[in-house]
């Protein structure tokens, strides 16, 4: 089981995360957090990269099923919200609902890779899948998820 | 939509937790660590009580759903390890799959409350249901997740 890598050049995702700048998952102003940045593709693909902190193991040289859940919550929110025809604002959607199947353990000695791809939108719900994939694109964990577009009056 | 309590006397958990000393979610050893610890109940239920740290935040004023994922992980996991007819080793089974169900937010303020409670067991696959609960055992975050009994040699 393999999650393909996006085509084309990777272009730095460049959104308003102002309003979340002490999150955990990406925020710059957090100085316990993981500062993930992203990279969308042509193809719609959103990747992130990122070397996990040896606190944040489960066993000693894997990567905590918790932390992997984080990445991929936030490389598949980053997927939504690029989905949506008005990305001006950081609160633009919500984590509803998340499945996560941990096929292989995630070494914490690699850098962890997540990508993460809409599926389809339905009304105000999106739905994203996601993996962490090893060397071969070889699926570590892979996710769904479902998100829900805020109505901001 | 409610997750109730345990019954009787909370009796903290005492497994053996030395080969996971550095785990993010439990480990004793791991300073940047959640530091987890469990009770269980007469009836069976794993209760953790955490006060999520300013760093693990998503937007200011809640906790971050990675985190919320890492304490259902740990909460279940401990649900199935006490299943276990061998509890002796921390090792005793992995998470396979997890689904998690944002309902409403994890207020950063509060204490973090998370239960847990075997299912079922069907063959070395062991089945538990968990949650993240407010005031009035409210769900505001709901999981369920299905485990691995490891079978050592």
């Amino acid at each position: 089981m393999s999650f393909a890598p996006g085509t084309g050049e990777p272009i730095p995702v460049d959104i308003d995360r102002s309003g979340v700048d002490r999150c955990f998952g990406c925020g710059a102003a957090n100085e316990g957090g993981l500062h993930l940045s992203f990279h969308r593709f042509e193809d719609g693909l959103v990747e992130t990269r990122h070397h996990a902190a040896p606190h944040h193991c489960g066993l000693d040289t894997v990567v905590h099923g918790g932390i992997q859940a984080t990445i991929l919550d936030e490389v598949m929110g980053v997927a939504a919200q690029l989905a949506l025809p008005d990305q001006a604002t950081d609160l633009a959607c919500i984590t509803v609902e998340m499945h996560l199947r941990y096929r292989r353990p995630v070494p914490l000695a690699d850098d962890v890779v997540a990508r993460a791809r809409l599926d389809r939108v339905d009304g105000n719900d999106l739905y994203v899948t996601g993996a962490i994939v090893g060397p071969d694109d070889e699926v570590l964990t892979a996710a769904d998820s479902r998100w829900r577009q805020l109505v901001l009056d």
